[in-house]
């Protein structure tokens, strides 16, 4: 069986390096990720499986079937942190998953099983989110080694200095037919788990998100000279906005809507706002939805700057659409689910992972594990030893009752 | 009759005196202001006054009645700007003044006139508004002569490089006995005379004001990971404050109430906003309303507060009450507009002025005129030459006619 208390303390030793001495930030490419990989090498081959950096510096661990060169079960997450960051996420993944193998306690099953610990998911350094996923899936873009980091060194050159071969990095992509499927377990990241009162839960889709920007421009005045009949205040009218955003999120289920940046031009105590910048974040696990979503909050946004004299501006950003969960994949989860006699939660993903980039090549899954108060990307970040415990039993029973598609 | 075009011409000769190459600053104790001085000494004697400066560099000209040694009616405004200013701010009260007392050419009336030029009422320099009025009303603090100005030069230094004696400061304070009275004109800053097509104003009071900081506490999160209904979003909290501080405003009558600055942290696209902070600036000509207003203000803050799970905290900023323009002297304006066949308007005064200083020792009387758009404190300011000449000959009606309170 596997050991909550060696899946904590894994996740407390490999947290111990950080380029910061109170607190976890680890990035690609740095002396803590190689210190990282070392320990996560060595936990592979304590499990039995034969381990390697890829040519991207991932470590992949492999566990052969029944007979050598079968297709694999893919399961994994990521080693690298943001900056001050919590020790759980990316990391308990790869633990749970390598204790997992070391529970089969070298048993052949009619499939081949790795263990991914991908180098760069934030990304942090280079700007770069879901890079080493990417790089897997075989959708890496040449010319991201030129990108630099804050303090000027290439993508390129820190490959080098780690011992990689940027032009060999192609050779560290998988072909579809290597693998089965991709299943990944992961802290929530959210409240929800919490809330309920269950320890895992099943994601069903890892959400899309769009973002934009709104200016909203009216005049700027002395507050204490002109009536409140002839103000146009581009604060009063994005007050409106950012309520309107919150409603029309309120009313479809599942989705969520944010404006977490807002400036006020000038920004005087005694001078009425003329212009004000806010940003709206949209997410939900349907397309359909958020683009209906969206399409309300645009047409209120028009609706209050029209009503209050205001000019308005929306700049979408780029969009990311839904990546969905294989259902054939989490029947397979809800039968582990259940057969460790848990109630059965599904739910989205808020955040992304790397089963972004991952579905070009596989089918994915995700399993969730219940967190403290929704806390993540912080000192913060939370996760007691039964859930982990939990969350280990129903990975292990997923594996072990694994059927590929169509089997 | 006063000149409409020297008034402008005048105007524009002082704002040449700036630090600035390309618009208008004028601060407390420069060169810029010495220069400024020279010509309104120099416009004074020439209107036939005795000028001199006061013991604070206030310029001051004096032009006596029937007999030497009358009371005075003082009239003026203040000749430093603010940073980046109009050139009508403060200086077309003092050149108006000159340019009616020109116009009584030698007439001698039964009281004295005295024309200040205040200099310093914006308080750039130091941060010491009305500080050249309150020298005069006997208000000063001689701790202010230590206060310094960016560059660390204290207000004593710099008195004394202007050749002003600062332990004589107290020499620059006027009697009530002296006075028979505080007239001023000034541009409105404000859009109320123009939206009505009126180009003067009699001002019936300065409003008060008071400010506040308040604080909104919630819970940062996740943009994508926390739902929409465990969400305790300081910016949506937030949101409907500055509503409530609108729509409290609109209901009152002649009061005005600003969210001028909004900060949100941590203020980022994909964080639920954990705290806001922001500005309430409420003004009235009344004081019991603009307090009912104000509690309505607190009172829907707390409201939000509770019903969001929000904390809640408000910082009230020193109070400043509202300073009434006499009956007796709004009667005499009154009349002098309606002899130049002019539609009477009141109006309350939104923005501070030296009056607030100058009725601790006197009666005191505003007239306003009509600027483009309400702009002020800004190289935009402007007015026509039409309606500095219907200013001017407002006032000079003024003074031919004026009767001392009881006489």
């Amino acid at each position: 069986m596997p050991s909550p208390a060696r899946i904590m303390a894994r996740c407390a030793e490999i947290a111990r390096h950080s380029e910061l001495a109170n607190g976890l930030t680890r990035v690609y490419l740095s002396k803590e990720q190689r210190a990282a990989n070392a320990l996560v090498l060595a936990w592979m081959r304590e499990a039995g499986m034969q381990a390697r950096l890829d040519a991207a510096g991932s470590v992949v661990g492999r566990y052969e079937g029944t007979q050598p060169g079968l297709a694999c079960l893919m399961l994994g997450s990521h080693l690298d942190s943001v900056r001050d960051a919590g020790r759980y996420d990316g990391m308990l993944g790869v633990v749970t998953a390598i204790e997992c193998v070391q529970s089969l306690g070298g048993k052949r099953l009619p499939f081949a099983i790795e263990v991914i610990g991908f180098a760069d998911e934030e990304g942090v350094r280079f700007g770069t989110s879901l890079l080493a996923s990417r790089i897997v899936s075989g959708a890496f873009d040449p010319a991201l080694l030129e990108a630099r980091d804050k303090d000027g060194v290439s993508m390129r050159e820190a490959m080098k200095a780690n011992g990689l071969d940027p032009d060999a990095i192609g050779t560290a992509a998988r072909r579809s037919d290597e693998l089965l499927a991709y299943a990944e377990l992961h802290i929530e990241q959210g409240p929800v788990l919490e809330a309920e009162g269950v320890a895992v839960g099943v994601v069903t889709a890892i959400n899309g998100s769009r973002r934009a920007v709104v200016t909203l421009r009216g005049m700027a005045g002395h507050a204490g000279t002109v009536p409140m009949s002839l103000r146009r205040d581009a604060l009063a009218g994005a007050a409106e906005c950012v309520l309107a955003v919150e409603r029309i999120a309120r009313a479809e289920k599942g989705l969520v809507a944010t404006v977490g940046k807002l400036e006020t031009l000038p920004g005087a105590t005694n001078v009425i706002p003329g212009e004000v910048r806010f940003t709206v974040d949209c997410r939900s696990p349907e397309d359909a939805v958020r683009e209906r979503a969206l399409q309300g909050i645009f047409g209120a946004i028009a609706d209050v700057a029209e009503a209050r004299g205001l000019d308005s501006h929306v700049e979408r950003l780029p969009d990311f659409n839904v990546t969905r969960c294989a259902p054939w994949l989490m029947a397979q989860f809800e039968r582990a689910v259940a057969a460790e006699k848990l109630p059965l939660r599904t739910l989205p993903s808020g955040a992304g992972h790397d089963g972004m980039a991952m579905c070009a090549i596989a089918d994915i899954a995700m399993l969730f594990v219940r967190c403290k108060a929704g806390i993540s990307h912080n000192p913060a970040e939370s996760i007691t030893e039964d859930d982990a415990g939990t969350g280990a039993r129903v990975l292990l029973r997923f594996i072990e009752a694994f059927e590929p598609r169509g089997a």
